[in-house]
């Protein structure tokens, strides 16, 4: 019998209303001769109502015992769903992410899925019922409970499907696909009908915040065909897979596309730090002191001055991230003997992303005479393999993202 | 090192302040040189806020979901427990019952406790830490979470003590003790020292819901003494031992008083079935059929009818249960061809409760004629060794409960 995984975010099981439309989903699917396992997150702000609280109790929570509290918020999600799909005449269970035997690392907060136990799902599945299972978490050789990570529950319902050996992981959300671009912003954005895993990793981590970058990671490793789509219609959404694969199912057409999405992150800011001394060791010595106060960097550039000895570096960091981010780059600056640092939030980042863009040498070119028509000036420029990222003014970013978006046809029916 | 088992219920858990306070407690009696365990109940009314919740995705829950869903608001009190005490310095841990080793029976809802496995509990006293652990649950042989029935935070907290063999087992609650009778009613109500399971047993049946019935039930087995008393107050409340121990510790003034307590329950109903033929086997037909219908009979009265083939009998049930109680009795009523059904809501019971009362024989006899001083006329009377039971009309129950508690000097200083 087919084994169907399906995955709910905290929007769509967000009130008891919104539960039983997915017990509907589920009962139909189950219906339709096939075996269920449903993964879902905790009911909409549950997980932030439960760390507000704790912060009224501490300000610096044990990892343990926070593991311990959040977790509460998938369980409740999951009881009320098996409830919910049972009320339906729809035999049904919940299983924490203990009791369905999904070992973890042990480390709380953020562990990795070492393994699932299948035995107790099999069982369940045997008996012909729908198994809920708790998004987000697991246990570790103590028994104790871990989370994987805020956003963690795409990456459960992956690693369950590629554990069943599912054809696909059903991800059910607030949005219907991956779209060329954010529809916010170019009303003719195109939605996707297949994506290749490193273009959604890219997209995601560049602020297209559809699925958990480490579920897409997650589903590459597995070669898990990954099927996002939307809580509240019927309709296809956007199916995540290898490219080759999509080479196959999808043809020629859509493998000659170069520039498959656009991606906008407007929470960035940029620091420069200016005339540094060419010396060997300078760029390690500033990033590892920003890595050991936790910032995360993103783009980093560096060039060397006009004159010889000296370098100019730049970079970006997320826009909370700055006051510290300065602080940290002014003392390595003071000691690097660098004239100075210079700072600006008023940045965001525009980036192509495709696989295809690495044998279609012209896209680079391209999007900077697209970027020039518009009078945009670029203030910093990353590459890689299947992507492009420019950094511009925040104003303008919007106004980049029309003009890539039209420039590189994306609005034209795939 | 001496072990100290402490119970918080919802009340003092009920908010942030709240738990840093109780932390402030715990931390005092680990910082005097003990090893301490806390039972916590849920915070507040999130248990009955996650029934409401349950009842909007389904009329019917599953047992098991049940379970599953209403466990996790002891989860969050622990794990913010262990929080708070860890922000004070004081090193703690939350463990869930089945991490605790509590082990329960396969029952769902109302399971009762089998065995405490020690060993996770005495690794994590031994590393000096506070091991803060949720009431009301345990798993079972297949590892699914197990409620231990409404209220039995009480259970679970005496169960670990009596295996823990600690000294006494504190629960500590919004009441600061065990009263004559309810302060609300009488004024001059007096908190008592000492009282004995059986006295509890009945006075906590009889509506002073100071404490689970069951957790006393477990105390008097493993001979545990509870030590009941008010979270926000340092003042000893009421000590629950053996009739024996009390007698030896509190000597012959306490063992004098024939009357201990007097409870009032105004929840109830009277049935009455009348000129029922008088048959073997008539009680066990109405009686049986109440039960598989659910409804809980307490009180049970038969008479013999002046005609001498005639019985009449009269039964008391919750308030809530007296529709469909009467339903079933009618229908009994006409298969045994009874002449008819009354019945009343607008009573209540008064109950004294006391040891001494088997040896004191004008207990009674001193009860009913205070009542007809008051011209309170008597419904219905049961008595056994240590319990005396009347229904009154409803609006004269308080009235009778002050009368009481004057004639038996129980305003009186012990």
């Amino acid at each position: 019998m087919p084994i169907i995984v399906h995955k709910y975010g905290g929007t769509s099981v967000g009130n008891p209303e919104k539960i039983k439309n997915v017990a509907r989903r589920v009962k139909k699917v189950m219906e339709a001769g096939n075996e269920v396992v449903v993964v879902v997150s905790a009911m909409g702000h549950t997980t932030d109502e439960l760390i507000d609280l704790m912060h009224k109790v501490t300000s610096n929570p044990d990892p343990r015992e926070y593991d311990m509290l959040v977790s509460t918020g998938e369980q409740v999600s999951a009881a009320l769903l098996a409830m919910a799909l049972q009320a339906m005449g729809c035999p049904a269970i919940s299983l924490t992410g203990g009791q369905a035997g999904v070992v973890t690392e042990d480390i709380y907060r953020k562990a990795r899925i070492k393994e699932i136990k299948l035995d107790r799902i099999k069982k369940e599945l045997k008996d012909g019922k729908a198994v809920v299972i708790t998004g987000f978490q697991g246990i570790d050789s103590k028994g104790d409970i871990i989370t994987i990570g805020r956003g963690g529950s795409d990456t459960s319902a992956v690693a369950l499907a590629a554990a069943l050996k599912a054809d696909v992981c059903d991800i059910y959300t607030d949005v219907d696909g991956v779209y060329t671009t954010d529809p916010r912003i170019v009303p003719e954005a195109r939605k996707l009908k297949y994506i290749s895993y490193e273009e959604m990793l890219e997209l995601a981590s560049l602020g297209a915040q559809v699925l958990h970058p480490r579920s897409v990671e997650c589903a590459s490793i597995y070669n898990m065909v990954i099927h996002l789509r939307s809580s509240s219609k019927e309709d296809e959404g956007t199916y995540i897979m290898s490219a080759a694969r999509i080479a196959k199912e999808a043809g020629k057409m859509e493998k000659q596309e170069a520039v498959r999405g656009i991606a906008l992150d407007e929470n960035i800011a940029k620091i420069g730090i200016l005339h540094v001394p060419d010396r060997p060791g300078t760029a390690a010595r500033l990033f590892g002191a920003l890595a050991k106060e936790k910032v995360n960097v993103d783009m980093i550039v560096q060039s060397i001055h006009s004159q010889g000895t000296l370098a100019d570096m730049a970079f970006t960091v997320e826009r909370a991230d700055l006051k510290r981010a300065v602080e940290v780059t002014e003392r390595i600056a003071g000691e690097l003997k660098a004239e100075k640092v210079v700072s600006d939030s008023d940045v965001s980042k525009v980036s192509l992303v495709g696989v295809g863009m690495v044998s279609q040498p012209g896209t680079a070119s391209k999007m900077f005479e697209t970027l020039a028509f518009e009078k945009i000036n670029i203030q910093m420029i990353t590459t890689s393999e299947i992507k492009i990222s420019c950094v511009v003014k925040a104003e303008q970013g919007k106004q980049a993202v029309r003009a890539l978006h039209k420039a590189f046809g994306l609005d034209k029916v795939a």
